[in-house]
């Protein structure tokens, strides 16, 4: 059964309702904190709506996609709801847990971590998979059947992962920026080690271009941005083309437009940019 | 002739940039900061652009329309830039600016200050209506001869006093919940006695419902927006219905079109629902 939702604050925005959300947590052993946005048919519960989950960067919240992403007026025209989660539990009391923007607060990876100090809180992945997403279909008027998944840099990472590890569940998945293959970039190993231990072959359960490369499912449709004036491409914590090379090699049922934008970068300015396209593809697909 | 531009940043976003801007200022006697959302046209020289003004509300800076108001997109379809000041000087070194969020830092309140301690740098007026303008029109490719002009709150108040005190120079302005009549609110009453002084009269030269009773210019097109649950309406610091009066009653050219909109706050979350109304009501009038 889900834990009892306590509704922090409602907000009109375009033809809906931002709402903010606090929950006790079975995943993570303590409160979580999550946005949704109702489109007005699925407030008056005249219409069960599709619906679409965001995962955000390293050192974001549940708040900045809602704020800054522009996705709203998108959302209200296509009426599909959007649920935004947080990025990692928040003072589960673990020495450090706030002294590395990289690891710990902010940067939950969306793994369920196997390691001190870490197991008891760090369960990003379930959290987000299943506890997360059977309070939404319990508490709000969305269609489970129609529901898709994006993301933004370790939030791409997450969303690529949760769809290519669950065949069949979401109808299309997309990213901006994602870090693309965590087992081989400082953005993931650093993580993995940490929270999964030093063993690299449970790694790959948690990489999107390892699992492209086992990926048994029905087509999947992916699409990917990158701007290729982002610090975080150069710096090789991204890989795109990893990716796209496992996913033409592996000759798997996934559907990857990778697209690279020139002159952005990796700030919300980019992401905004191309909002559009990614609501319009996630819609597309959510209404087939 | 303009102080030199220090470029703090730039950032590609929609088809454009973003850009932020330091430089000295005469009019504030200290350092300010702006933001200018530039077009590919404009970038590249070859088209000057109709030119837009945002002034913001208490608390905020130059950032907060930029990165919440939603209205970049429209404004690289429509190739309108975009200028962005901060809503005070910062560091003026007065006692007591940064104690109270209604006065001092962040709360200009767009006047010319008369009054110790605020007169040697709370210039705001000048330094958007005279100094900024004469830096943007030296420094981009815009079309000065098509400026207009809104904001928000505190800022729309800016921007509606800005419009009316200088008939004929902007071609349209607007306002998100404005507050419409500051000499009667507690917002405005307190900032004009601390920078203007007791004397009363002089208030008016800032105060856009006595400006509407008196304005001689040119048709001036006015477009307000204000949510009716905003609790700065319901407290009546906003008092749209003052304006309403004084346009209808004075009949001077003043074409106001003032909208209630049910259910909307005074967040960013009510100003990016009806941004592109405003952004097109404004391309309307500066392509005209």
């Amino acid at each position: 059964m889900a834990s009892t939702l306590a509704l922090v604050s409602k907000t009109r925005c375009f033809k809906g309702e931002v709402r903010k959300y606090t929950h006790d947590s079975a995943a993570t052993n303590g409160k979580m904190t999550f946005n949704i946005y109702l489109p007005d048919v699925a407030l008056s519960n005249k219409e069960r709506v599709p619906v679409l989950y965001y995962l955000s960067g390293l050192t974001c919240n549940e708040d900045n996609m809602i704020t800054k992403g522009g996705a709203l007026a998108y959302l209200s025209d296509e009426r599909i709801a959007l649920v935004t989660p947080d990025t990692s539990p928040r003072g589960a009391g673990i020495s450090g847990e706030d002294d590395d923007w990289e690891l710990g607060t902010g940067a939950g990876f969306y793994v369920d971590a196997t390691e001190e100090p870490w197991k008891k809180n760090y369960n990003m992945y379930s959290y987000v998979q299943s506890e997360l997403q059977q309070i939404v279909a319990e508490s709000f008027a969305v269609d489970t059947s129609r529901t898709s998944i994006f993301g933004h840099s370790m939030g791409g990472h997450g969303a690529l992962v949760l769809a290519l590890r669950n065949p069949g569940y979401y109808k299309s998945v997309s990213a901006f920026a994602p870090i693309c293959h965590p087992s081989t970039s400082n953005w993931g190993r650093k993580q993995f080690t940490a929270y999964l231990g030093s063993n690299e072959s449970v790694w790959a359960a948690y990489d999107a271009t390892e699992l492209v490369k086992v990926y048994d499912g029905p087509a999947l449709p992916v699409l990917v941005d990158q701007g290729d004036a982002d610090q975080f491409y150069s710096s090789k914590q991204l890989q795109p083309s990893h990716l796209v090379i496992a996913a033409e090699s592996s000759k798997r049922p996934v559907q990857l437009d990778s697209r690279m934008q020139p002159g952005y970068d990796h700030s919300y300015y980019f992401i905004c940019t191309f909002m559009k396209d990614h609501i319009a593809f996630h819609a597309r697909h959510l209404r087939m």
